[in-house]
């Protein structure tokens, strides 16, 4: 008698951005007409840029031949791609070794997965407020979870984990707060982790939003965190690829644990992706290939640029009004304090109804998020500056 | 301090077919200028179809403009998309709603994720021989397995568990035997689910290349059986997908279980797939929409067909030639009984040696599988006229 993994029943029903979806719908079709404005979740609004358009259609032409048609590629993705990925890191003064990147069908199901190579006893440290997917994944998984409080108090970048952790997740900048850590704080975890024989599960898919030199764009840039770190990364918000589908992860080979010698978490993520993935899409990374070119670069700079004048946009036009915001200076997501008394949905009901805005209640990261919103930079200029009207005119700050 | 997942140890280093084509790359080394033909991975050869190819171009302009940019997808796939899986299961006389569709980026994630919906006790049956991804990824689960023996004596068609199994995986037409199961053998296995409470996970990744209208393209022909099985489907092999990505999974509403009344386990893999997954492409699911067009089908049907005739020159060339094969007739495997006394890789070797040919060593398939060889019908015409001739006239077939 086949029985049902238990821990389903741990968590809500609905990932939590389907509730929002499901709640601004539920408005549309009460109030017909009426435009509704998303700074809800981080989807990306701007076309792909030339010169993935040009890579992509290049691609489908080579499928479309009998000469230059390819089957499967490698699950770990195409070599060349792997090497621009190492190429990338090098020019940040990172060394890796085109062996060590994985290239996935985005950080989403990397993040979820990666823990697979680990333990099912691992007990995971996870930042609250944080993006869902951590959670929820290692709830589903059935492991222990131990959280680290993201506050105001300590401008949202949490202390070291209280009691032992296995797994850390960090993300930097932060989804939703925006919040970046310091090469000092994240030395602070890297040293934890050399320590503890932990294993840190850096998620950088924010990296190309950071605008202050200091802070660092990937974990590699501390010392000795190859040893004791994975990095997940994303072309979904660097080069619009929300819907296309791409991103890559770090195995080092230097990553060891007291079971496992430098060299085997590799060759596990590597079996784990060649049994249970078979690699993303070839047009996918042809396109990534030429986001990474430095064409690439400097069209997707570009499209990051807009982003961040959009929360710029944002975080003044909310400031003006009497919000208390905090974020997005190196990050696309401003995290709006909730006028006192008011939760996260109560403030997310009033801004969608009195200001015809959807936004992310800050509730839905984690228990810590009560009481703020997450407004999200991803918009068409207009749209956003129409959004951050609204809010102003059609809302009290406190 | 962090611990690895033990259950790595228990599977060989490499996903098998990446041992196939280790030794191919040594032999190629040591014979530079040598032409190897290849007829191991069920790699597709053909380009993709008009009708695919001009979606996706459409859907990469779609991509490039602002008004017609889109993000992120639904994580279980377009609405238009599964709508048109279930219209072409209503064309095959199978009634399904498009929220039992799940579109994925292919069968094989979904064949080796879909069991985390279940207890990890859950004991599963698996064939032998059969596709390793099943036994791969659920011994790295940790799952007890129960093997069902295919062999020559039961024309590669096991029997029931001869034990009891919760969860049942089926491939019919089979990975790598080729064989296929009757409507009276597939009605077994699901009397036998419905008695025992048991899940059967249906891989019909193969069913386009069923040639025999006798024999059922869905485990749904069968009476009763929503309410036991999971269907798993691709876009790889029916329209040559295997590099684009793009299959999908039917978990209907009327599966339960003892624990988990109708409908929860479709929302099971709905949670699943939305904190684990984050659709498939975009551009690869309006490309499977144009395949699932009346012209789509037509123009993907004849590229079934001349895999087809391919299986037919190597089924017929190898039998002239003096070799027992099976297969081959409904699927586009043929089954190759090595000359007595000789192993799967001895003969692998034997093959590559003399032959120059690639082809997959049964015994990666399983116990069963030693003494037999798979040999795909994937390829140009020519290439495969010339392996079988190769085949012929180097290698004795007693």
């Amino acid at each position: 008698m086949v029985k049902v993994n238990p821990h389903y029943a741990e968590v809500s029903e609905n990932y939590m951005f389907l509730d929002v979806v499901k709640r601004a719908r539920a408005f549309t079709e009460k109030n017909p007409g009426v435009k509704i404005l998303k700074l809800a979740i981080g989807n990306t609004t701007e076309p792909l840029v030339p010169s993935v358009v040009a890579a992509m259609h290049a691609s489908v032409d080579k499928l479309a031949a009998r000469e230059s048609y390819t089957g499967y590629g490698d699950e770990q993705g195409n070599t060349d791609l792997r090497q621009a990925v190492a190429t990338w890191y090098g020019a940040r003064g990172v060394t890796l070794d085109a062996s060590e990147v994985f290239i996935s069908d985005g950080a989403k199901p990397d993040c979820a997965n990666i823990v697979s190579i680990f333990s099912d006893e691992s007990i995971v440290a996870i930042q609250d407020p944080v993006y869902p997917v951590y959670r929820d994944a290692n709830t589903i998984g059935g492991r222990r979870i131990v959280y680290m409080a993201a506050t105001e108090a300590n401008g949202f970048v949490p202390a070291l984990p209280s009691e032992h952790a296995d797994i850390i997740f960090l993300c930097s900048p932060n989804n939703p707060t925006g919040a970046v850590m310091t090469r000092e704080q994240l030395q602070a975890f890297v040293d934890y982790a050399l320590a503890n024989k932990s294993v840190i599960i850096f998620d950088a898919a924010y990296s190309e939003y950071i605008r202050d030199a200091n802070i660092p764009r990937s974990i590699y840039e501390i010392p000795r965190a190859v040893e004791c770190a994975i990095e997940i990364q994303s072309f979904s918000k660097a080069a619009g690829f929300t819907g296309v589908r791409l991103g890559w992860t770090i195995v080092p080979q230097a990553l060891a644990t007291e079971d496992a010698a430098a060299g085997a978490l590799n060759k596990y993520w590597h079996r784990r992706q060649s049994t249970m993935f078979n690699g993303a899409s070839n047009i996918a990374q042809e396109g990534g290939l030429a986001a990474l070119s430095p064409q690439g670069q400097k069209e997707t700079h570009e499209q990051v640029d807009y982003y961040m004048e959009n929360a710029r946009v944002i975080r003044e036009g909310l400031t003006k009004a009497g919000f208390t915001v905090f974020g997005g200076e190196s990050a696309p997501y401003i995290w709006l304090k909730c006028p006192a008394g008011l939760s996260s949905w109560q403030f997310f009901d009033q801004i969608l109804e009195k200001a015809h805005v959807v936004t992310t209640p800050g509730s839905g990261f984690g228990g810590n998020g009560e009481g703020y919103m997450r407004v999200s930079a991803f918009g068409h200029r207009e749209d956003i500056e129409e959004a951050v009207r609204s809010i102003a005119a059609n809302l009290k700050a406190v």
